[in-house]
């Protein structure tokens, strides 16, 4: 805990993150990322379109977050994105019922009832928190953010509990863009928001968030993924909601098993939940904190029949949902025929029929996976404290420091340094502080490499590159840097062949800076 | 107009945007990016970012849209940001009084009060143009979409309208992690919201929008840009407001000129004008058709001195506003310090005191200038219509064909096109109609380089590939595809000067294509 609180001080501290609106008293999940995690962020969703964009050949939407109340009633969400909360009658303090029971009294009450719920409030006298107020009754609390589209309040809308409504109702024109292909791969990131009632779980529990989601559609009758082969083997760590309702733990099972023994819907569940490991493992997440946790009937959304949460272990909150991979049916796209009286079926070439597709949908957060990331690479060892970010990940590339401050040192890493920045790199200077001061600083925030010109590089035009995770540093030209450096941070370098030893100076050695 | 109908045509069938919304009857003010449309704007705003990341060295933040009360009765926008406007009292349609009655009446109205306006409106006996009901007295909207934090409406919040508040608020806090360096630009990219009253400019007029956003801190006494000296000779087409009110024209000076003549408030003013002369430019929007108009004091927004508005040339809505640079002054820090009680000031080193910094934003739509680079890289040439877009925007880079459907040519193509997906090229794969209708369809999305692998591909390796300006055809080796594509797209390469010259096919020859 203290270490969490210790990497949390180190984030906020450096810029990666912190709590919004702080000069106004703050509002409960809501954070600002910082120079740092918002680079971290892009990177994240380089990663995530990487994969789904660019090797999955899926096509991307962006549609907007205000969406009017039609849209959300097809979809249901007006009559079931619900939280049942009760509120203090002394204070006013709200709370979401099922948090709010098991943390004080240690109750499960998914699933009950509001009159169940009152009924348990009542027997066991539970009082408000924050002032000993009495509770009134439960009550339903529609999470979505409400707000009207111009003047007045008859045309009302939501901000979007999520991205995907936007693809749904746009099926037809994207069916024919992709010219009928399928399965098909639609995805939308961007921001969706939860209004939650009283969020007290800091970055992890936020009212306006980044999602990356894929609605991937396909016909009923053929829920397969052309290049399943290629994941067949792939191991997952399965807990699946019969096991959690008899008391029964993890499997472990390959993706074929998963689908072959019926633990998961179809090979499309199966293949996304290898990509989501993968994913996930790109962002340096290890292998054993990584799970896949089947929501209980009383869990899982309106418009799902299956739904695996993926999740991350951590130190802070413990085991925590990152993405979920919904069988959501052809219930999303049926309800928009309804309502809209559009036809939004797909015709199937080959069968000479039309359809209404269904679709599995891997949607995921970035702040969570983010923050997952960054704990995950947290290293407190011993006096060292570090961020082991995967190197592509890092929000800085590479730091440019002048061994002391003098002009011509000065002068000549301030070249290299913008050089860098002109080839692409995330690269600081800093000439602030002895260099040992100077290699810690960067190891804080992640930074791979670090390039130090010193008296030698005046004479012979190489630098020392200084290697974050084993502190080992080797000499090389400066006219190969560039290089170098790209191809350590894409891992297709390895540090100890590149350029020649170099053991000449001891970290700290050089504390006469002048600084 | 037939023109830029025919190019919202295209941009809707092939994808690039549409009215969001269309099956529910769709809601003015809101657009969908479709597939191609998504693609361009990602490069749009990489393109801004490589000018003020990369390039000017800014730090960025990303804060959350949904913004409190507080923040924005400090910043100003709870009391200002005000439409005015009238209803029919018979249909219930809202229109926004500027625009109407300049449209209605042929009458500028801006600056003047609602009971003059309301006195115009029954003098000249205006009704309503969708029922011809009576007018409703002249009232003012306030045009933040206005929504609750959690539970209740006792936390009032607003979608922001504008991503600057979320820099401001943070000052203090960018200043530390910047360490004290000054001017310091600090930029946010992401949505913004106004609540139009009833807009009627498709795709220039969203209520829901993309920013991009630029807060550059300056030490009052030193309003000067440490690069300044590299701009300082570029001109720059300004219509000062004085010329606007005198019924003069514009005029065209130098960077410098436009400081020294104090035509302009100070030399960061001039200094991104400059820039953003240069980021649309390199969206394809020539010269001629961009110019800076400075807002007449009744257009200003409440928290600036000084404003000049860039506009780009359009033929369907004429000039239009793409970017605002503003001389915000110390207005949002002192108010904020003042609402806040925090303080907000930064220390001078060389000078030894505190100051509020004052602050130049240029400010940038990111959805107008896609509309405007589309608009002007449309090319109707006879029978040839195509997307001379700049080949690095371009959302497909490169197309691959197989000449004839035929098994080894297909299986050579794909295998073609998947190497270049795997290089990182936006590359597509076609296969259906004849070759000259490929070309035709690459053409009209932009697509500036096509591949096309025939017979002799199987006996040489090497590929006919064609260049969408010219129509021309090079042939190439496989082996050197990847190099040329890379150079070809970034310039560094000239298209007539890669592999050999090829003629030996002409377009549309080989109907015979079995598809």
């Amino acid at each position: 805990m203290a270490e969490a609180e210790d990497l949390m001080d180190l984030l906020i501290r450096r810029g990666f993150l912190w709590p919004a609106f702080e000069i106004y008293g703050g509002v409960a999940g809501f954070y600002d990322y910082g120079p740092l995690g918002s680079i971290l962020k892009w990177k994240i969703i380089d990663q995530w379109r990487k994969i789904y964009v660019f090797e999955e050949g899926a096509i991307e939407i962006d549609s907007p977050t205000v969406t009017p109340e039609e849209v959300l009633r097809a979809s249901g969400h007006v009559e079931h994105f619900l939280d049942l909360m009760v509120e203090c009658k002394k204070c006013g303090s709200a709370f979401k019922v099922t948090d709010f029971l098991a943390e004080a009294a240690g109750v499960n009450v998914e699933g009950m009832s509001k009159e169940e719920i009152s009924r348990i409030i009542r027997e066991r006298n539970l009082k408000c928190p924050d002032c000993g107020g009495e509770f009134g009754e439960v009550s339903e609390f529609n999470t979505m953010f409400k707000t009207a589209i111009g003047p007045g309040s008859r045309r009302i809308a939501y901000l979007r509990p999520e991205t995907a409504q936007g693809i749904f109702i746009n099926f037809r024109r994207l069916f024919r863009i992709a010219r009928g292909r399928l399965p098909l791969p639609v995805v939308q990131i961007g921001r969706g928001y939860r209004n939650e009632i009283s969020p007290r779980q800091g970055v992890i529990r936020l009212r306006e968030f980044t999602m990356a989601e894929a609605e991937v559609f396909f016909d009923p009758k053929n829920p397969n993924h052309p290049r399943f082969g290629e994941v067949r083997d792939e191991k997952l760590r399965l807990w699946p909601a019969k096991n959690q309702m008899d008391g029964k733990g993890e499997i472990e099972v390959t993706a074929d098993e998963s689908v072959e023994k019926k633990i998961v819907c179809n090979e499309l569940m199966a293949y996304y939940l290898v990509l989501t490991k993968r994913f996930l493992k790109k962002l340096g997440i290890p292998e054993n904190a990584i799970r896949f946790r089947e929501q209980t009937p009383a869990q899982r959304a309106h418009y799902s029949s299956e739904t695996w949460d993926a999740e991350v272990f951590t130190r802070r909150f413990g085991w925590v949902e990152v993405a979920g991979i919904a069988y959501r049916t052809d219930y999303d796209l049926s309800r928009h025929m309804k309502y809209s009286g559009e036809n939004l079926t797909a015709f199937i070439e080959n069968r000479k029929e039309s359809v209404i597709c269904h679709v599995v949908e891997p949607s995921y957060g970035i702040d969570r996976p983010l923050y997952c990331a960054l704990e995950h690479a947290y290293v407190t060892d011993g006096e060292r404290k570090y961020l082991r970010l995967p190197k592509e990940l890092a929000p800085v590339e590479v730091a440019v420091f002048p061994l002391l401050k003098k002009d011509r040192l000065v002068e000549k890493a301030r070249e290299i340094w913008e050089n860098l920045r002109r080839s692409g790199f995330l690269a600081e200077y800093d000439d602030s502080g002895s260099i040992g001061r100077r290699y810690a600083r960067a190891d804080e925030i992640g930074t791979p490499y670090c390039v130090t010109v010193d008296h030698q590089t005046l004479e012979d035009l190489t630098v020392t590159i200084r290697d974050r995770d084993s502190t080992k540093q080797r000499r090389i030209k400066i006219s190969d840097l560039s290089q170098v450096l790209r191809g350590l941070i894409s891992g297709s370098l390895d540090f100890f062949s590149v350029g020649s030893e170099y053991k000449g100076r001891e970290e700290g050695e050089h504390e006469e800076n002048e600084n």
